[in-house]
């Protein structure tokens, strides 16, 4: 060991303002340029999957096939700008189009000039949320999203996604459903009418895809293909199924004689200028969405950075996080596109193609800016059914039965919190279904809190350690209780905290000490204060000494600077069980 | 010491299941001769007191007098058979009283039949969520009514009665405002129009009583009176100022001469047999207003049981209280009565009066019976500014800036969420009001615990004790960094915990291990179990390994049981911290 402590100030020298808001100028004035044949690699392989995936989940959200593009210019750049994850890939990912969906198709005709208008002005509002919230540091909000909440409701939300694509994978008309079971009853009922062309255009879409993701990799490696160059393979299969159906139709001509639909014209140019509605009710009717996507968004953006930032000794900023991708949503506001937010399965793509800084992002940007300008046309046949089909491929891995399973052989209560919000979900509605769930987890865990674990302990042999009567053959003092308490001491367990201590006290008349021991008490709120202080008085009246033993430092500071040391007595605190016992004179019978 | 686990088990032989739900067949059999006198003069002063405060607090609630005295019989027996404290005196209580009035007066207009049906209806609805919660033993529910939270409503709750008051007091009549600024700003036009009798009657009144609770009591004390007869006259201080008040008006004709206004005709006869309306849509009105009763009536009743029992060393069980209460408020609901509760002050009067069984508060129900029966056209000439007087020093007690300056000094975020219940009450209304603070509350308490006390801790001197390197000249070990996190680990404080790992590896590019020290967590949720897990990858592909020490044993066996220990590694598993230390080979180079 050294006699130092290096470790304990964190005391890097602060960064100045302006380099903690603008990370790229950390990555850009030093750039190497041995980063550049990665960043460029990893840039084209995020453009060869956004762009089919881009139009596929605007699809999803109810808009235009070209909004699904604009939505991963502007943003990635920014994003490159602000954003401390190098390895991030911003644009539009399936949850959050599921919830553009439903919260902008009870409020304007899906497809209609102004659902494209109010899915705008809905990414601006996310923008200033989440900027919001990055710049007043409240970021730790989201915490309220616990990890069973946010794998119930993505797996919903999945199954919610997959159900919402069948229409387009059998070819047949569908009106969208309040409910998610009205949904399921109509497409089960129109499954007898499919168009099966476009049924199986869909279902070999489907074929390819799952080989792409699962076996060609094997496959490529037993046939000794290197990884850099296996890895662009794999992960090309939207655009080579999009380049399958697109041929097809075109030169079949299915969509006319086998009614396939068809994506049909997707104007070319760079993303126009837009202007999001700057009006308070439109605002009012659409906030309860932009929290929802502003939380969820983010949750799923963090999750990824950290875990990929993690593997390269790298740090995240979470309020830099927040800033970042609310200017991403800002942007994509102001260029016609709609929110966005850090996908989980491009960003792990970027990362191991090896994406070293923010310039990844801003090649696919600029990737993305070529297609819109000069490939649209080819879009012209890619079948609807294809791009339904990048969809369910994509949102069926997000069904999370492992972590369910796994949650559920840990901890009931997570588990119930998950399944609440699983149900929630397709029962009660994608918005409600969330907030229930982290209702439920917030309640489950003050439950839990409030009927924390307590021991009576007994001393340990010989030994200065006391340990649970019910575990070990300790000894025990015949006029003195001691009680350990493994929770801290707050509102929702004081009332339990009083139960227990008060039963003990009735149940044994010849007790004359109570020793409570802190050591798992990591703060007492003041609702145990009031409590602890009754208790002084209510014992008093029963003659029973109440006593402390081994409170923490800061714990033991604030019981002082309060003055409940002075109503309990300097005396009756002790700093360990073993000098509580043996300030009580138990020691003097250790021998009986 | 002995060899025993006698304090142990909590072993008494399981009641049976009837004595449990009927508390009376423990005290009524075992009755001894000696509890009588105390039971009976406990209920006699407890009757003085509550003829006056019954009729008042029926006047706050906005029902005619009779109603309070109605309330003030059934529910006593009923709660003597199933309740489980032997001293509260069970009745009107001023904050019900104001609850009832806020609920209802929106429905129907004071002084209807309609608005009393609606009152014991709502009586009925509370004993039906009381009962039902102990009988689900949910009553942990409650819990999450801090105490600052209960305080901050109490006070602002009894400025809102006082006020409502003053028009009594004043003699003028003030329509019922949605607000309380309103109410104030009415009240204070008003006040050149007030009734210079009445208000002179409220004056004395108001001296009367203020005399009686603080200086009569000393007065009695130098002149060698007795306690056993100074708390009587003390406590008799309602019923002297509802004598001079109703002698006064009725031997000089106020109520005419002096437009006094007085109370009338209170009918006379037993309470009626009432049927409570039994329809959904009244049931859905009343909803939110019988839950706070119910919630807001049993936090007062089971705080003063509990300080009782304890200085007795009688148990008060929590389910079945909620269940005799809610027999008490279905009682009051079939005979003419409003919700009641344990009232503080007169519960504390019924204990030092000597109450030593239910049999007290029979007698009292018996009395206040015989006062319905015979006495009631005693009360015509009674002014309404004596009860409002009653009310006004009831009240004042409650306003507790006491607490608040002890919860302001002792915890800023306790004293936040009272200010914030403080003030919702008053600007947004009672029953919001109450909500908002109780959010407030939990959001604090998960914003507390969301960024935890965390410690880089080092080794003291040559002891195997370890402790934070800012406080303590301690040395560390150049390659292992060692964090004690003293708060369970959960969803609110796991990303916490995962960027200040991955930040002091970032930090420090000198580490090979990270040893997270376990003694302060009580439990690891599904949340940070996954974070847990992430970590392990994360910190090997940073090469670090991450080690755990100390941690508990509960905590372990869940580990162990899921699979996390085989991740992490067997031998990354310490005792303690000084095991993890010799096990990094940190002690080889101690002696540099």
């Amino acid at each position: 060991m050294t006699q130092s402590t290096d470790h304990s100030t964190r005391q890097e020298h602060r960064k100045p303002v302006w380099k903690q808001y603008l990370p790229v100028l950390e990555w850009l004035p030093a750039y190497r340029r041995e980063d550049l044949i990665g960043d460029l690699l990893a840039g084209l392989i995020v453009a060869i999957m956004l762009v089919p995936q881009g139009m596929a989940y605007a699809l999803l959200a109810g808009l235009p096939p070209q909004v699904g593009l604009y939505a991963s210019i502007i943003p990635l750049i920014l994003y490159g700008i602000f954003g401390t994850s190098r390895a991030l890939a911003v644009g539009p990912v399936a949850i959050v189009s599921l919830l553009v969906a439903t919260g902008v198709s009870p409020l304007a005709a899906v497809g209609s000039a102004e659902y494209v208008q109010l899915a705008l002005t809905l990414a601006l509002l996310v923008g200033i949320i989440q900027a919001g919230m990055g710049l007043l540091r409240i970021g730790f909000l989201v915490n309220f999203l616990s990890h069973p909440v946010l794998a119930g409701f993505t797996s919903a939300a999945a199954i919610v996604i997959g159900f919402s694509q069948m229409k387009h994978l059998l070819g047949v008309s569908i009106p969208r459903s309040a409910h998610f079971y009205e949904t399921v009853l109509v497409t089960l009922e129109s499954a007898a009418k499919a168009n099966a062309l476009t049924l199986g255009i869909g279902i070999v879409s489907i074929g390819v895809l799952f080989y792409f993701k699962s076996g060609l990799g094997k496959q490529l490696k037993r046939w000794g293909v290197a990884d850099a160059l296996a890895v662009p393979i794999t992960k090309s299969a939207p655009l080579v199924v999009v380049l399958l159906g697109t041929g097809l139709v075109w030169g079949l001509g299915w969509h006319e004689s086998g009614g396939v639909a068809i994506v049909g014209n997707v104007p070319a140019g760079l993303p126009p200028l837009t202007m999001p509605t700057l009006d308070g009710d439109v605002w009012r009717l659409l906030l309860p969405t932009a929290l929802t996507i502003s939380f969820v968004g983010y949750m799923e953006s963090i999750s990824v950075a950290k875990s990929l930032a993690s593997k390269r000794r790298q740090k995240v900023d979470a309020n830099q996080e927040l800033i970042g991708l609310g200017l991403a949503n800002v942007g994509t506001a102001l260029t016609g596109g709609y929110p966005v937010t850090g996908g989980f399965s491009r960003s792990v793509v970027n990362f191991t193609a090896g994406a070293n800084t923010g310039l990844a992002s801003m090649v696919t940007a600029v990737l993305i800016t070529l297609t819109v300008v000069f490939l649209t046309p080819l879009f012209y046949y890619l079948p609807n059914a294809v791009l339904a089909a990048i969809i369910m491929v994509a949102v069926i891995g997000l069904i999370d039965v492992k972590t369910f399973r796994h949650v559920w052989r840990y901890n009931k209560a997570d588990a119930a919190s998950m399944m609440i919000t699983f149900a929630a979900v397709l029962i009660v509605g994608i918005e409600s279904g969330i907030l229930i769930g982290v209702a439920a987890a917030v309640l489950l865990f003050i439950w839990r809190t409030s009927k924390p674990h307590v021991a009576v302990v007994g001393r340990l042999g010989d030994s200065e350690i006391y340990r649970n009567v019910l575990r070990y053959p300790v000894q025990t003092c015949p006029h003195a209780l001691v009680m350990r308490i493994d929770e801290s001491l707050y509102f929702a367990n004081t009332k339990y905290l009083e139960d227990t201590v008060l039963s003990h006290v009735a149940d044994h008349p010849e007790i004359k000490q109570f020793v409570l021991v802190g050591t798992a008490v990591n703060f007492i709120d003041a609702s145990a204060l009031e409590t602890l202080e009754s208790l002084i008085y209510g014992l008093r009246d029963a003659d029973v000494e109440l006593h402390l033993a081994a409170i923490k430092g800061p714990v033991l500071d604030r019981l002082q600077a309060i003055g409940f040391v002075d109503k309990l007595g300097e005396d009756r605190i002790h700093m360990s069980t073993h000098d509580a016992m043996k300030a009580l004179g138990c020691m003097e019978r250790a021998s009986n």
